[in-house]
């Protein structure tokens, strides 16, 4: 196979797989499943991907790649824009199962060393792009300058924790634009003492 | 059996319950193993509680009462600085483990509306709680008056999810306080501009 059948194969690969698991759940997400969604013999996926682990982790980095992109242009409150719009925009797909799927596997994050190592070398580019966004607006005067930019990271991370939480507990999110706008108003410029 | 005797076999089975989902996760609390943990028989367990969903949901209810009292007194940014704490004052449970026993049963919560409706109930006095907490500061002139008191309740909860998922996935709680001094501020006072 050539390198663009290799990457088109891979491609598919991740898109059953991702389908798969956010219908049926990281536990429910059997080999035999896996082979539905993606319309391949397990021979083909486990070629590509060691195991069903190493499958879920390659998803969890193509996520955390994209958000990236997203912070690096935009910033991170514009992620959490994007997962409220999300719903609306995909078809077929609910993002919530995903994101579902992701909170599924918190067991196995805090009990098992190696997998949390593996998921958090994953996000820690997501951590990286949020920290650089923020030094480059602190340095062009977009961004508060008594606090931090290492607790700034940590403080929208931690909202974009709460609201993948939110949304995969399939809660209402159709008011949560203005609390993303109080978020990224403490994060960026000072108010006005009244 | 008197009251008394009914409601100290009733915290039997909750304490019980509690150690044995946080222990083996929601699935993973079989029959036999909340009878091992409450060392009850499953006659005596299911004549308390109709079911494993009823426990599970009793305990969340006690969770969000406990939550709701703390809120009234010194708010919900001190409720999240308890579970920072909470690591070090338990011993033999882990905290995370329970917390994550929460996440676990997000696909339930979102595909299951009965499961949902009795979940919503509960959270709902945590959610009155800090309504009212917020309101009554406001009224101190403690708090922000720029912005709703909706807003503010749910950027709060929002903040809670995510400290949630953030320590039931086992990761790095230590550098949270400055986070949630952040968190605390963004409510309560204005800040001077610069």
């Amino acid at each position: 196979m050539s390198q663009d059948h290799l990457d088109a194969r891979r491609r598919q690969i991740l898109d059953g797989a991702r389908a798969c698991f956010a219908r049926h759940g990281y536990e429910g997400a059997t080999v035999r499943r896996l082979e539905e969604a993606t319309g391949l013999s397990r021979g083909a996926i486990f070629h590509h991907f060691r195991d069903k682990e190493s499958l879920f982790l390659a998803l969890a980095e193509d996520e955390a790649l994209r958000m990236a992109d997203v912070v690096a242009e935009q910033g991170l409150v514009q992620v959490m824009r994007d997962l409220l719009d999300e719903p609306e925009k995909r078809t077929g797909e609910h993002a919530a199962d995903w994101l579902g799927t992701r909170l599924e596997v918190s067991r196995r994050l805090r009990t098992d060393p190696d997998f949390r190592a593996r998921w958090a070398e994953r996000s820690e580019q997501l951590t990286t792009a949020t920290r650089q966004r923020l030094i480059r607006q602190r340095e062009a005067g977009n961004l508060r300058d008594d606090v931090d930019v290492t607790v700034l990271t940590s403080f929208l991370e931690l909202v974009l924790e709460g609201l993948v939480s939110h949304l995969a507990m399939g809660l209402p999110a159709e008011n949560m634009e203005p609390v993303l706008d109080l978020v990224e108003e403490t994060v960026r410029r000072h108010r006005r003492s009244s």
